[in-house]
């Protein structure tokens, strides 16, 4: 099966995707089939990130997808965004890994980095031999990265003086797995970034249990005690927020896809079952009750599609600007969690098990909404777009 | 002013667009700015259907626009839904107006008729010398006309043997000032089409007053007695609901793309209201409450018209699907009304007057949301399509 | 009929009532029967506030209801709040009218008056032989009326030195053809109340026309250029905003109940002519969509209803604080519209008309949603409460 | 702190309250902070029961508690309602056992039972020694009990035969663990009774695990293979379905109430970290998006006690109808559900950790909102009541 269900694409969005595209997205389709949904639900329950897959999807072609260069694949944004999505129809998780690889880790030392560390991290990154981690949020702000407390102060005078590392991250994916971190810090130049390799001495990656939501994945507290860095650490290239706002909207981007590969799949598991299970002698499929919830929740799967898809069609043509992308993340996780929890009630008691994805889609769902800016973040960032006005104090 | 104002475009739809596509609508937004937002208030307030206005619209172009020959203007699709979207962003009722003019009743001559009638009504229907109306709806049955009580019964035998009609429609738009009536009835080959003169003896068309939405436009009942037609009144060409459902579907898609002008121009009415406007010191569009609700608003208004554009370009492909029309219509005009109510309360007391479009607006969507089919009537169909299963009855 | 149709209070809230409650309340809707629903439409069409049910209104007991002495009927928070319910299911604009006479003139007048004032105004005011109006909002500052702009300057020196009162009021109900006027402005010592008989030079009271709500009302805009006073205009009792905002809870508390009323009237419009109207060859109220509609209109309209009997209750108790009344204003217009909304999409393309309420209920609710404090500022105000921390600003 | 927080009791639904009943609520919120809070996140990560909580929940009093003789507490419906909302107010799963054990199986023996069989099992399970279950639903039937599978055939002739049980159940709650089943069978006579002590050969129960729900409870597939009984197995009393409805409406009762403590455990959670948690130098609580949220959370948490509250004094008068349960369980379980995942996103990404109650709650409550009647079934329920038409099929 080349392409979505008729009942999936009541719009024929598939016609707009070129033949390289659809293969592409069949290609990790198939993937997430084989590889993700047989497992998936072992992996939620036991709370277990299968580090395994690292080698595959960077086989797969996904790792830094949209980055040229150093191993990476050189594919468009239209391709990252498709992947994202059929990756994430498998779970949130294994995007958000993609996501932490390719649009944050990689795409910092891709834009930031010098020729030296390109060369010595994308290549293995890109493969996925070597898994990267992006340390931004600190646990007491996690909407206002302005008020970082996390320090790096120079460690010796000159051009050779390293740097220490001082603070706290919080919610650092991947971190207690990953072989190289980026992490932003204060120093007297305002915020930098620096790459900090596993093993360094002085930093505690705790990966943060007792979760309702992302079980298969990591997130992480982590700590730098006094951590010394060379000066061969800083990436020369970021200076300011900027630095990792730019990494932020390259993940904002594939969260839009992502949350409507969760939706998509939480849709489709309704409708197989609603037509499978009898209610009083009737599948419960032919209810006006349930066409109301699926009809309700197709419309909203095909509109969060072309919306993706019209955003990648702008990225892909240099256009792309930040207020666009936040209308994306806002609008296609929002509307993807009302749809997983929708279909959630169609299944019944049986919703309730990992048996069927759209509670997991839902509870993972969560975490996509906190995570690179919450619903009111990017409401507030679009309000000061269409209004000229700051209201975020 | 050529373009969106960016605050009402954050997603550059505009870039969609072909430049000869963007000239089209902005001569119809000049149309609405200058002929029907200066007096639609006093329109609205008098219930009065400014049937001046039919030659002009004529000339600008937009009666049977989506037609070739016969003097229509054969532009395309998006052309036609771009002028719909202008018309509704000035009233539901104008754009209704065109809808009738040009989706039903043109459509069903210019696709059922005969030659002759094609010549005869066509060239005076797209200059608007003549206003059409389409005569399907009955008293009591809004949302099933396959129960149509109106028949057409044999006036005699032989090849040039009449018809007498007889029965009630309701909901007529425009059926008290036209010059030539589509009317479907019931014979015994089944739903048959017929072209009703004005002044045929035996009509009578009573416009329904004391409406709270659409006041600047006209729905009539209408009273079929014993009217006696000539052989040439039949449409040749349509047999069974196939006939009046082909001109349905074509005003349904100009709907969609309508609805989304009426909840653009709430919407930018809001927005500049909020600026303006002065509460505790501060413009109303400075506050967190008021933010949310203007990118909750324009989040629907940029999916809705991404979702009629997309429509357009399938039809002008020739690939539209009845269900997809359903998608477009159920959507566009639900997400309109939240918009259009949303945006009178951001104008506090003066939105409850006509000074303002948004209640205007929201009324007069109520008549839209029912006519060519309601919310559930929509629902139903596409839950059909994507079930298999009938949930109608 | 005594009682309620069991279908729509099926939580048996009137068996909370007492007997003398529900004969009150009977007797109340059965003016509503009688003398309101017959005509409501031709009032609402036309623009006209039937200002000869003033004096059926006094009769009726419901003028200045809960007020003690001077001719009032003093009767419990309990029953005014049933009467306000029964007027507004026939409509808002003259439950408004019994608000601006009651709630606000009269309490202004009983709260903060002198013996003598009382004497002069009150027993004419509850037979509904004078109108009485309330003028606190202006035309720039609808939700704050601490930047109050109207000003009345001592006349002269001494006790017996009058006043003069200059500036504009907005949403002034019934102002033009009122008797007395109770006039909020700010003076050298604050904000106090003044009494203004019609007729006094200086004072013009225009009604707002082109409206889309409460059309069987009136509200005005009002001028007071250079309007002289004598002292006795002066309402000793009212110091600062404590005054008028005594009387705006009052009123906040007769909406509370009333909403429910216009909610309650569009729940039983859409139920009767579900069952009456035929679908597909049942009668609408057999399908699952029209009774979702319904149970979910009516769990809000009993939830309400309960909410307005507690207030009311405690109200009679001596117990109910401001937040609690914001708290019911909110909650209950609100979910009246939705009601009302929801109403009429049951009564299809019929419900447009002014021949079934809900419509014109859903637009008469837009003017009660904003008067007396919007849904955003009883929400700041509960904000205030719950958490000890001002957003106002 | 005996009463609830002011934030928490805007409307004073304390005052409705008599001494005894906060005395009794007060009693069990105590266990609930000091006994489950502490542990709960363990046992929900775990997928853990406390079994070891029964015997300490028999002795607070809340094991049958409405019942009166064989060793039950013998409280009222309001006393009961309150302990259901403290206990939810800890878990959803704790309260499922007490609902289980109190209105299930223990309401079932009291309804139906002889004499021998009330003195035998009722004390045990009022003092939490002996764990009861009601095995009613069916894989292939979830919301339709009339198409039961389970059969139990004569065992033999006579007055002295006995019964053989064939059949599957499914999300039978605290079946692996209880030493009595209450067994619902078609037979020939209908559906009847059986009382199945643990260890009856034939008899399976299987924990269904993987869970995204109620982890800190249990629920079980259980299979009946050739299960044979004595005749004092059955329950004299119950015939047809009536036998077991009448107990699922003691249990929906006790649903309506403890939904509320889950939402406002929510609230709570959520008030209390905006109160404390930072942004842009000001609490979360100061924003005004944070006060619309919270806001709305108190609404229905109110409105939702209130009417638990109310169906509590109809039930202690003996006038609560099935109808009026539906209301109950239909609106307070989807309010909490809304009211929790809102309270999830005032807690930024620790909302989705165990630390904190609202991501559990809403977890739970979707199996509240499936079982005993899932929105849908009450939906119909209260449809059919207030149309007179079914619309079930």
């Amino acid at each position: 099966m080349t392409d979505l269900p008729g009942a999936s694409d009541v719009l024929d969005l598939d016609s707009l995707l070129s033949d390289d595209e659809r293969a592409l997205r069949q290609k990790v389709r198939d993937f997430t089939v084989q590889r993700i949904k047989p497992d998936i639900a072992r992996w939620y329950e036991d709370g277990v990130f299968p580090v395994e897959l690292a080698p595959e999807l960077g086989e797969l072609g996904v790792l830094g997808m949209h980055l040229d260069g150093y191993g990476c694949p050189g594919r468009s944004a239209v391709d990252y965004g498709l992947a994202a999505m059929e990756l994430e129809a498998g779970d949130s998780g294994i995007r958000t890994f993609v996501s932490v690889q390719g649009s944050l880790a990689m795409t910092a030392i891709h834009t930031w980095g010098s020729e030296e560390q390109k060369q010595e991290w994308l290549p293995r990154m890109a493969a996925g031999e070597l898994i990267g981690c992006f340390a931004l949020t600190e646990p007491s702000a996690g909407s206002d990265p302005s008020s970082m407390a996390t320090t790096a102060e120079r460690d010796g005078r000159g051009e050779d003086a390293g740097w220490v590392l001082n603070g706290s991250k919080r919610w650092i994916g991947l971190a207690s797995v990953a072989g190289v971190m980026v992490v932003w810090a204060m120093t007297g130049d305002g915020v930098r970034g620096f790459l900090v390799p596993a093993g360094t001495p002085g930093v505690t990656a705790t990966p943060i249990t007792q979760k309702l939501s992302m079980r298969a994945s990591i997130q992480c507290d982590v700590e730098f005690d006094g951590v010394r860095l060379g000066p061969e650490a800083l990436l020369p290239g970021a200076f300011g927020l900027r630095g990792p706002f730019t990494c932020l909207n390259e993940a904002r981007y594939g969260i839009a896809w992502g949350a409507m590969g969760a939706a998509r799949d939480s849709y489709e598991a309704a409708l197989a079952y609603s037509q499978d299970r009898q209610q009083f002698g009737r599948p419960l499929a032919g209810y006006q009750l349930t066409q109301e919830k699926l009809v309700n929740m197709l419309v909203e799967v095909q509109k969060g599609t072309m919306l993706a898809l019209h955003l990648g069609r702008l990225k892909d043509a240099g256009k792309l600007r930040p207020e666009q992308i936040s209308l994306g993340k806002l609008n296609n996780v929002r509307q993807a969690i009302t749809i997983a929890r929708e279909a959630r009630t169609i299944l019944g008691g049986n919703g309730i098990t990992l048996d069927y994805p759209p509670l997991r889609h839902a509870a993972n769902l969560e975490s996509v909404r906190t995570y690179e800016g919450t619903d009111e973040v990017h409401t507030l960032i679009l309000g000061q777009h269409i209004t000229g006005l700051s209201a975020f104090r």
